[in-house]
C-alpha cells in the first residue's frame, strides 16, 4: 500500500468509527418540546420527527437552525456511457459544470432562492476543465471503465473518491456551513445507481432500472440488460461497499457516500437529492448504518431504483414532484422544508407561555 | 338594499368581472423556454406548469418572481362547534389570533424563514380581541349560528365576509406584496369545510368529513353526523355559491373565497392552504371558474375533503406531508417551491447560451 493510499484508508476508517448514534436525551427533550407547542399534537406530520431527529443529531433541544447551507455538485464520467444508456453525449458532463460554476443551471437558480452556496468537484469527468472559483479539481481518473465488462475502477480509486467527499464535507463544515446538500453530474449516472440499487438491496435490476433523463423503451431495455450483465460478470458482495463501488459504481456514488459519513461524523443534517445519493447513501449505510440518522430525504425522483433505495434505508422523501433531473435540485428545494421543521421547534410559543388552552383530554 | 350592501355587491361583482383566463401568448412563450433551458424536458416535473402558468397569470414571460409573500391568517369562530364536534375549547381562537399577532404560532416560524409578512384578519371571532398591530379588525359577526340548526349567516353577512378578503388582498397588493397566501383559524372549522366540500362537489358527507386536529372515533361519527344534518336541512344549490356559504360555511370561507378572486382580477399568484381553503376555493370557482388559473394548491392536508376538493378543482398539490395544521402553514411551506419554480424559467441559461449540447435526436 503507498502513502497515499494508506492515509486515504484512515481517513476514512477515521469517519466511520466517528459516525455515532442520536442523543436519546436531546431526541426526548424534542419530543416532549413538540407536544408543548401551540398546534394540535403531530400536527406537523413529517415535519416533526425531522425536527426531533436533527434534535438527536445535534445533541442539544431545540437543534441549531440548518444554515447557512452548502450543496457539492460532485460529478463524474461514466464508462459505460459507450453502451448507449443515454441519448446524450459525453461531453455534456464537462459542459454542465462549466454552466455550475457560471450559475445557470437549475442548482444554481435554487441555491440562490435558498441563500446556499453551490460548489463542483470534478472527482471523475473526462474532459478537460479549466480552474475557476467555485470548481474544486480532485480528478480521481478521467471517468469510469465500462462497469458491464470490467470493474468501474479500482479499490484504491474508490476509496480516494470516498476520500474527497469527505474532505469536501470536513471543508464546508470547517467555512461554516451547518447543513450539506449532495448533488451530481455525470452522463449515464442512472446506470451505475441503478446497478448499486440492485447490488445493495437484491432488488431486480428490471425493477430499479429507470428512464433517466428521457430514454425510449428500447434504450430502456438495452439500459436493464446492461445493469444485470454487470451483477452477472461481478456478482458484487453487498456486505463489501469499497468492492460494490469499485466494480459498478461511479466516482461521483463514492465520493457522496463519503460526504454522507463525513457529514454524519460531524452532526451535520445531510440533504439527499436524488437516485445517485440514494445509490451512495446505500454504501454509506453498509460501512456506518448510523450515519442514516443524518439524513434527510430531499425528494422521491421519478427513477424506479430511488423509491427502491428509499425504502432499504427507511428515508421518507419530503418532496414528491416528480424530479429527475439531478444536480442536487431535489434536495435544495426540501431545504426550506428542513430549515421550517426546525424553525418551528426553536421559535413556537408553548400552550403555557402563549395563554392557549390545550385541547380536552 | 342598504348603501353599505349596494356597495359590498359591487365590490364582489367587480372583482369577479376583473377575473380573466390566462394569457396564451405568454404561455406559449414559458413553454417554448422550458424546453430550451439546460435540463432535459420535463425534468422540473410538476414545478414546469407552475412557472408556466404564472407566466400566463403575468402575461409576460418570464414571469416576476412572486416576492415579497404575505399570508393573510382569517379567524372566526362556529356556531356548529355546540354540537361537539372539537375537543379544543371556541376560546382558542381568539387565543391563537392573539399568538399570531406575538409571533409566536407555526405559521409566523415558516413566514419568518420565508421572509414572508403575516396579517391576521378577524373577520368573526367570538371572543373579544385588543386592537394589536398586525391584527386588522375587520368583524362582520361574533363567529356564525350553527349550521346543523339553521342558516351560518346571512346572505348580506357572507357577501360582507366575501368583501373583507377582496379588500385585504387589495390592501396588500397595494402594499407591493406580490404572493398571497392563505391561511385560517377557527375551532371547528373542518366541520364547514366538509360540508361546503360536500356542497360543492356532491361527495358524501362520509367521505369529506375528517378528525380535523385529531378527534377521536365518536367525534368522528358524531361529526360527519352534524354535517349530513346540515346539508339535509338546508339541501344548498352549488349554482349559488354565495347561498352555500351563508347556509353551511364560515365567516373565514368566504373571505377566503373573496381573497382568492381578488388575487386572480388583480393577477397575482395566491397559494392555498389546507381543506378551509380548499373548500373556499370551491366557492371562488363557480363565482369566477378562471380564479382558479390564479391559484397554486400548496400542500395537500390529512383532511379527506381537501383531497376532493382538489381533485374537482383539478389542482395538483405541491407539499404532502401529513400536515394538520392549518394557519397557512401548508402554504408558506410550499412558497419557496413556487419561487424555485419562477427562478428556474427566469435564470436558467438556455442550451445555446451555455454551449451544452442538447440530447440527440
Amino acid at each position: 500500500m503507498t502513502d497515499r493510499a494508506a492515509s486515504v484508508r484512515a481517513a476514512l476508517d477515521a469517519t466511520v468509527d466517528a459516525v455515532a448514534p442520536l442523543d436519546p436525551i436531546a431526541l426526548a427533550e424534542a419530543r416532549d418540546r413538540q407536544d408543548r407547542l401551540t398546534k394540535p399534537r403531530g400536527s406537523l406530520g413529517v415535519l416533526e420527527e425531522v425536527a426531533v431527529r436533527l434534535a438527536g443529531l445535534a445533541g442539544q433541544c431545540p437543534p441549531p437552525l440548518p444554515e447557512p447551507a452548502a450543496v457539492a455538485v460532485f460529478a463524474a464520467d461514466h464508462g459505460v456511457h459507450a453502451q448507449g444508456v443515454s441519448p446524450w453525449p459525453q461531453e455534456v458532463t464537462a459542459q454542465m459544470v462549466v454552466n455550475f460554476v457560471a450559475g445557470g443551471a437549475a442548482v444554481n437558480a435554487f441555491a440562490r432562492q435558498t441563500g446556499s452556496t453551490v460548489v463542483v468537484v470534478d472527482v471523475g469527468v473526462a474532459g478537460d476543465l479549466e480552474p475557476a472559483e467555485g470548481l474544486l479539481l480532485r480528478r480521481v481518473r478521467p471517468g469510469t471503465a465500462d462497469l458491464s465488462t470490467g470493474p468501474a475502477m479500482s479499490r484504491a480509486e474508490a476509496e480516494a473518491a470516498i476520500a474527497v467527499g469527505i474532505d469536501v464535507a470536513r471543508t464546508l463544515a470547517e467555512q461554516g456551513h451547518r447543513c450539506l446538500i449532495t448533488g451530481d453530474m455525470g452522463i449515464a449516472n442512472t446506470t451505475a445507481s441503478a446497478a448499486l440499487v440492485a447490488a445493495f438491496t437484491g432488488a431486480d435490476p428490471g425493477d430499479v432500472t429507470g428512464r433517466g433523463t428521457g430514454i425510449d423503451g428500447p434504450t430502456l431495455q438495452r439500459k436493464v440488460d446492461v445493469v444485470r450483465r454487470a451483477l452477472d460478470l461481478h456478482r458484487p458482495d453487498p456486505g463489501d461497499p469499497v468492492g460494490v463501488l469499485a466494480a459498478v459504481g461511479g466516482l461521483e456514488h463514492a465520493a457522496i457516500a463519503g460526504f454522507i459519513l463525513a457529514a454524519a461524523a460531524q452532526r451535520i443534517p445531510v440533504v439527499l437529492d436524488g437516485v445517485i445519493a440514494g445509490a451512495a447513501a446505500l454504501a454509506a449505510h453498509v460501512l456506518a448504518p448510523a450515519s442514516m440518522d443524518a439524513c434527510v430525504a430531499g425528494h422521491r425522483s421519478a427513477e424506479p431504483g430511488h423509491a427502491v433505495a428509499l425504502a432499504h434505508l427507511g428515508l421518507r422523501p419530503l418532496v414528491e414532484l416528480e424530479l429527475r433531473l439531478g444536480e442536487g435540485t431535489g434536495a435544495v428545494l426540501a431545504l426550506p422544508l428542513v430549515q421550517a421543521a426546525v424553525r418551528a421547534l426553536r421559535e413556537m410559543a408553548t400552550f403555557d407561555s402563549a395563554g392557549v388552552a390545550d385541547k380536552e383530554a
